[in-house]
């Protein structure tokens, strides 16, 4: 694409839309805008970058950039993964942070309406006090921003019982690439008027429109919950347990995390913690939830027998918050704990039916013995979806690393593919996997996501670059 | 549109293509092809009723559709209510009757693997042994067929609780309106690869694309329920109970269905039923289930307390399979007892926001009285979802009945989107709805949906005249 250089005369105009402190040009304060949490290769510096308030200000700004031909990346709370809000072409960086404010709480119908700029743990903040919860909410809930989860279609951890942010999103005001402020869905439980709009835009990066208002449902927040630390010899049989629980139990668990070896010792080390499943080959982490404190016990209480009876060394049982917390704080500091062994890493987010990971594991043990790189599997097994890392040998030079990454992710995805699996669960694609699209999606259906985008594009103005050329 | 005739050549084609077996043009055979169970002045005869059997020979006669300019129409059982399987412009009847096997039962992922022509409830009858159902079924279970269940995103009476068809399909394979066979997502529960096309075809009421095999979710099938009927005063009253019930109790019923004075008592008639409520304004018929019957029994006792502190005057517990069938009996038996009445109707689908159902009812019964027509309401009240019959008045005329019809649905349609409803829940808008689609949905929504299907369909060959022109 050839896109044009922002003029004195297109500041002018933003300027003349938006006011003043609303249009930032300075080098330093514009710097934080050119990445997002993907390593610093991707970061690419915006020209500008615009703090709007209003669904028609962001209208008249695309609108604009049709006019003169200038890329548009939104960009949320910059904590993504995939590198979707990175300004790739340049040209205007919209931020939402000025939209941030709560519409609307809505108990009768139990939702909640929202700015996209909303912090998403807010929602939670909010509506604890009447025993209620946005259950649509990622880990990094208490960072990341509600608009950037819908246009990403976040998970977590707890998919497996609750489904991602997709299921809770009722309706969205969207401002459509060529600059239409458009309605979809509402707060109808049920709605089959026309196409599902809102549900091509969950998850479609920021490229088919930006999100500038959400309907979201509340849930009853569950009472209880316990977790379970279930210690296995090795990743093997703690990875074959994952279907089992769910199809021998009939017990819906609100999480299963899993934990190799290698990211629970590192961690245990980096944060000094001394948890008793240190000596253990790979672990489960186990949380179940409900209204009834009783039936919250059984059910744990027949997971964890289930699991002895599976292989498992030991059951652990953390039924109250500074445990759970510990256990947790484990789980949740495995990235930066490996960050201080090598900064340099790929961080991935595959996933496979949850019958296929334990077939998945022997794969990554080779690669990461053919490369000699470390490669720690943690993350949501119970929803098949694992945050393999590739981290770079620090012996390696930054060169021969970019040469193995590539490689050891080729082989990673078409393992991945093999069993049935996707390039990404809840990161997206963004800048950082769309070259691997081509090689693993089937060509009609890459057809078919050009076809939308150019439907809903036609000068390729809204974040260009991402998930498809 | 200005389609081809189906010459002999062509017939000679498809006869090449799927054996003289599978190509009828004899009419008799035709006729039941005409129409669904919308009433018969939407009925159209095709030129040609096919019934291919695999995904290669649908791909061949799309191409052949393309290539001579003949329309398509998807038909599934013809238990549709909007006119979505009706070759409005003859052509190629497709019908999937013979694509009807299981494929996969994947107990590992509890997903089950099927052909679209399945009737939904075989699954069920299928995977119950285990202790799992598919949560996502229609009422019309016993005979719709599961590909019908996906183009139009069937419902039920447990979204509420379950939600609707869309959220237990994993994966589609797809013969796209071109020709090619697209496989759409897969049997990963999480999933942001690229835009969601499997999600875009969910509910796209067959003018996207022919879904050839489908990949759906099992849950556990919860081993208690208990029903409730709870007799009201008036509409007024029952409909105010519905939000209360789910933002109070804090409990998720499995369903709560409404029924209205006039549709109780013409049911009652006619299946010479002697319920206790027949004397009741308006009733609210309930449903818990769960896995611990004391939970169930505690969650049904909660929400009649709740109901007889707010109006209700009675409540009767119905918890055992022969009382809880003479009740839904007469729910199930509504639309029936209606057409001995009069045969002349027009089922509505409306749904709103359900803390908006009470302010929907007084408008309903001013049209009622405006035009002299007879409107039960009854329906998926715990969604918003009510099924509003016009019913013709036996003294009028067919003309005056037509014009009273169009009248009559101009209003109800105005009332309902002026309260954040639309104009379907889950019956979809087929050809029946069409027309109401440009006047109460925004330009901009109508103009993205026609350049998803300018994208998917540039000859507009795949069910043409359906949703949108």
């Amino acid at each position: 694409m050839n896109y044009n250089p922002i003029t004195k005369e297109i500041l002018e105009e933003l300027t003349g839309i938006l006011g003043a402190k609303n249009v930032i040009v300075d080098k330093e304060k514009m710097e934080n805008y050119s990445h997002d949490e993907t390593p610093k290769e991707y970061a690419h510096m915006p020209d500008v970058v615009i703090t709007p308030r209003t669904a028609e200000e962001i209208s008249e700004v695309v609108k604009l950039a049709n006019r003169h031909l200038i890329p548009i990346t939104p960009r949320g709370a910059g904590s993504g993964l995939s590198g979707g809000a990175i300004p790739t072409f340049g040209g205007i960086l919209l931020s939402i942070e000025k939209m941030n404010k709560v519409i609307e709480v809505d108990y009768d119908n139990m939702m909640i309406v929202v700015e996209p700029g909303l912090v998403t743990n807010e929602i939670n903040a909010i509506v604890d006090e009447r025993g209620l919860f946005y259950a649509g909410y990622p880990m990094s809930l208490l960072t990341c921003y509600i608009g950037g989860n819908i246009a990403e279609n976040a998970g977590g951890g707890k998919a497996i019982k609750y489904g991602v942010t997709g299921r809770y999103v009722m309706g969205l005001e969207v401002v459509t690439p060529t600059g239409e402020i458009v309605q979809m869905g509402g707060k109808n439980v049920k709605d089959v008027t026309g196409y599902d709009l809102k549900r091509l835009m969950i998850g479609s990066e920021g490229t088919l429109g930006i999100i500038t208002k959400a309907i979201l449902k509340l849930s009853p927040k569950p009472k209880f919950a316990t977790d379970l630390l279930v210690l296995f010899e090795d990743a093997d049989s703690a990875i074959k347990m994952v279907p089992k629980i769910i199809s021998e139990s009939r017990i819906i668990p609100t999480s299963v995390e899993f934990m190799d070896k290698l990211s629970v010792h590192t961690t245990c080390d980096y944060l000094n913690e001394q948890l008793p499943y240190q000596k253990a080959g790979s672990m489960l982490l186990i949380e179940v939830d409900g209204t009834v404190e009783e039936n919250v016990n059984q059910d744990a209480e027949t997971i964890g027998e289930l699991c002895l009876e599976n292989n498992a060394i030991e059951v652990y049982v953390a039924d109250n918050y500074t445990t759970q917390e510990r256990v947790w704080s484990v789980r949740r500091n495995i990235a930066e704990a490996f960050m201080v062994y090598s900064p340099e890493q790929s961080l991935e987010d595959i996933v496979v039916p949850i019958a296929n990971i334990a077939k998945l594991m022997p794969e990554i043990e080779k690669i990461s013995e053919r490369y000699d790189i470390k490669m720690p599997s943690y993350g949501h097994a119970g929803d098949g979806n694992l945050h393999t890392t590739l981290v770079k040998n620090p012996d390696t030079t930054m060169e021969e690393w970019f040469e193995i990454e590539e490689k050891a992710l080729q082989e990673l995805y078409t393992a991945v593919y093999a069993l049935g699996g996707k390039l990404s669960g809840e990161h997206g694609i963004g800048i950082k996997r769309k070259k691997y699209m081509k090689e693993h999606e089937g060509e009609a259906e890459l057809m078919l996501m050009k076809k939308i985008k150019m439907a809903f594009d036609p000068n390729n103005i809204m974040n260009p670059g991402k998930i498809i050329d």
